[in-house]
């Protein structure tokens, strides 16, 4: 029996509903399920991609960055509004899920097979969006210039610290002395204003041309930065609730790993590329340029897994690298159509993820959240954006355009409200006041960057 | 809590093994298995392509199809030998897998996680390898010419009754009266001996550049038919097995929802077509020719799998209408990357998963299936190959290339057998006779397909 249904996952029959008085019980509802798990995938697929391409066309014609289109289109059909797509983990159950209501009017989904097949179903495309951030950060780093990277890095590490330590230091200390919220969850609050969202400024950045401008080299460098110095404010805090004391020891081992990675990733890669173009030239069969970087790529977000950091901080690695050959600009048309196919996956299910129930004035503890969040969004917007005027002494730049780049918090903030509240330290309306403040910044940032990068643009032209 | 756990799926500080004890107990697992369940499917991809290439590069050397290099690959990293990719289905656990091994060692994976991120990772994995045959078949489909493919449509049909007829027969009678086998599980090893997959054929037709010529319109036209056939003759038969009796009102309703797709989809197709192209034309954000095609190839092989047809039809009449716009060229190029990393998961499953056990002769049952084995092979090889000289007076047809095309089973014939090993019909030796034949026809193919187009483009250089 082994032997025969290692190959029923990919069978072409496998819509054996009718067959099913006919076939023993697992071997049938293991086969159809797998065809009901596609079928699945494929529709949460098509919703996808209509939302994105919807939200993303409708803000390209309004002069918006088309991937807030892309969040907004995902908060259409996710769990705040349609349902289309929505995840267990957001607390949803399958029979929340118009997808799986679907299943079960047009492709024959029994009850039995509901809950599995919407897990199964929600975790392939969890995982789809996860590589989209992964591919999304390898072509922001194709498209970046290490040694431009290198150059402004004294600038970016100044932002990076001081985004990081304004907006934690403001939000702690205001939070305790204005708010009278107790100093732990004030910490906890305040750590979740550290992190920036490296994902949608990029993709921002991105559309917006200004990827390898000397603005957009220093916001990506700092958003790098950001996301090594949140694990570490992430490791502090964390061991300060739990034991009342930082553990140096992980902290220590968390700065050097980073540091160790980044800095090997580049020096190991620099000296492999070499290698790679001579293997790529020599290879015949195709997509030998495309497939080569991306066992690179991964493999490079695989360790960065490995050892506590982000997948895509390795992915960002790989693509620096790689960069730097004379395959630069193979890879990057390959990647482009590789990227349209997962990138938008991320981003609609981050905005499918969003609950906006914690907007409802309804709920007492909203209520009471929303001065804090007024708080708290204020510190989060003028934390970040001062960073950009720490650099003093340089004319030619953008200032304001650096900070309004490191805003967004996105699913970085949540993380640390998620664990303060698992660790019970964070009051409801404090949790509800952080999830506003990462709302309001993610979905602000994309239009708020455009608007600082036009002005500079139109800038010669008001002067004439 | 709800609403912030819906981003933890996406979190960035998700590698939280060492904050353990200060997280809930569900959320704190949810979060890292999410990230160790990305971190098993990074570490598969990378397998996967890495077995690809080699596989693939090393055929390409010894001028054998390197689809092949890419199924041997997959058995060399599979649940026959290393054991690096192994699956459920196939009855690994996850003790087996050397990924999740390595998971344990490198990325913190705990045994109480182990089994569920097995799962996970083996239903992602599995899933894209689906998501890269529908891929395939669209692509198929683009580089198709619909024109053509009606030209050959009653020649093709004629090698697709024929290629069912005829193994199934000679099969059937042959098992019966040669070696005594009941009838029943004669029929189903007949049934097993009819279909022919298409994804092997059409792949091995791409590489050789064959695709658009005559007999490659041909091959994949039948190709297409015997997809239908096979699912109609699996109902004939299960049916036959079930109650003895054949269930008109199922086979009516399989060929008429077949018809009535495949001339469906093309006609609403080809009427909405014009509208893909403005539609298309009009729209400013990146990506829009692919996404539009892809939600159209979707949402047809969602309405294919829906109706108990397969998703890879959908998909190739989802190419086979695009085909025909102007926005043809753009869109080959744009999928060619898509395919690229697609692809080779299929094929690598499927190489991953073949389990050569079966041809262990220290198993009894296998010894005593062998000579059956050899019986089948001979009627699945002869069957096919007979198909092309039906075509009476095209002495311009590779008629012997026709035949070939349609040798490998692949997958599909697997599926019969699984259906009649979970009926009860099949012993022991039977079914493991259709798999070695399934085996055998699958990896001889390529090389064969190869052999008899080289044949022809040699002969008029022998001949002068």
């Amino acid at each position: 029996m082994t032997n025969l249904f290692c190959w029923m996952n990919f069978n072409s029959f496998s819509s054996l509903s009718w067959l099913n008085p006919l076939l023993a019980t697992t071997n049938e509802s293991e086969t159809s399920n797998s065809t009901l798990v596609l079928a699945g995938v494929l529709l949460s697929l098509v919703i996808v991609y209509f939302a994105s391409k919807l939200g993303g066309e409708i803000c390209a014609r309004i002069n918006l960055p088309p991937v807030l289109g892309e969040l907004v289109g995902g908060v259409l059909v996710g769990v705040s509004a349609f349902h289309l797509l929505v995840f267990p983990e957001s607390g949803s159950t399958a029979d929340n899920s118009l997808v799986i209501t679907f299943l079960q009017n047009t492709a024959g989904l029994t009850p039995e097979a509901t809950e599995s097949v919407f897990a199964a179903q929600s975790e392939v495309i969890s995982l789809l969006a996860e590589l989209g951030v992964i591919i999304l950060l390898f072509e922001i780093g194709l498209e970046s210039d290490l040694k431009e990277l290198i150059r402004v890095g004294p600038q970016a590490a100044i932002v990076a610290v001081v985004g990081v330590v304004a907006p934690f230091a403001t939000g702690t200390a205001g939070l305790v002395y204005l708010f009278n919220v107790p100093v732990i969850p004030a910490i906890f609050a305040g750590a979740a204003l550290t992190a920036t969202s490296i994902g949608i400024t990029a993709k921002v950045l991105a559309e917006l041309g200004q990827l390898s401008s000397k603005e957009g080299q220093i916001i990506i460098g700092a958003a790098v930065l950001d996301d090594v110095l949140g694990i570490i404010v992430l490791a502090v805090v964390a061991s300060l609730v739990k034991t009342g004391e930082v553990q140096i020891v992980n902290i220590i081992y968390l700065i050097i790993s980073a540091g160790a990675f980044l800095i090997g990733a580049i020096l190991i890669g620099r000296f492999l590329s070499p290698y790679f173009v001579s293997l790529v030239d020599e290879m015949k069969t195709r997509g030998q340029v495309l497939l080569t970087a991306l066992i690179f790529a991964f493999t490079l977000s695989y360790i960065a897994t490995a050892i506590q950091l982000e997948a895509i901080l390795g992915a960002f690695a790989a693509g620096l690298v790689l960069a730097e050959t004379e395959k630069r600009k193979e890879l990057e048309e390959q990647v482009i159509p590789v990227a349209d196919i997962l990138v938008p996956v991320f981003f609609v299910c981050v905005g499918a993820k969003t609950d906006l129930s914690v907007l409802n004035p309804a709920v007492e503890s909203n209520r009471e959240g929303l001065i804090i969040a007024t708080f708290l969004i204020l510190v989060a917007i003028l934390g970040k954006v001062i960073t950009g005027f720490t650099l003093f002494g340089q004319n030619d730049l953008n200032k304001l355009s650096i900070g309004v780049g490191m805003i967004p918090r996105g699913e970085v903030g949540l993380v640390f409200a998620g664990v303060g509240s698992a660790s019970g330290a964070l009051s409801e309306s404090t949790e509800a006041a952080i999830i506003m403040m990462v709302i309001l910044t993610t979905f602000i940032a994309p239009p708020l960057l455009r608007l600082v990068f036009k002005e500079m643009e139109t800038k010669p032209e008001t002067i004439t």
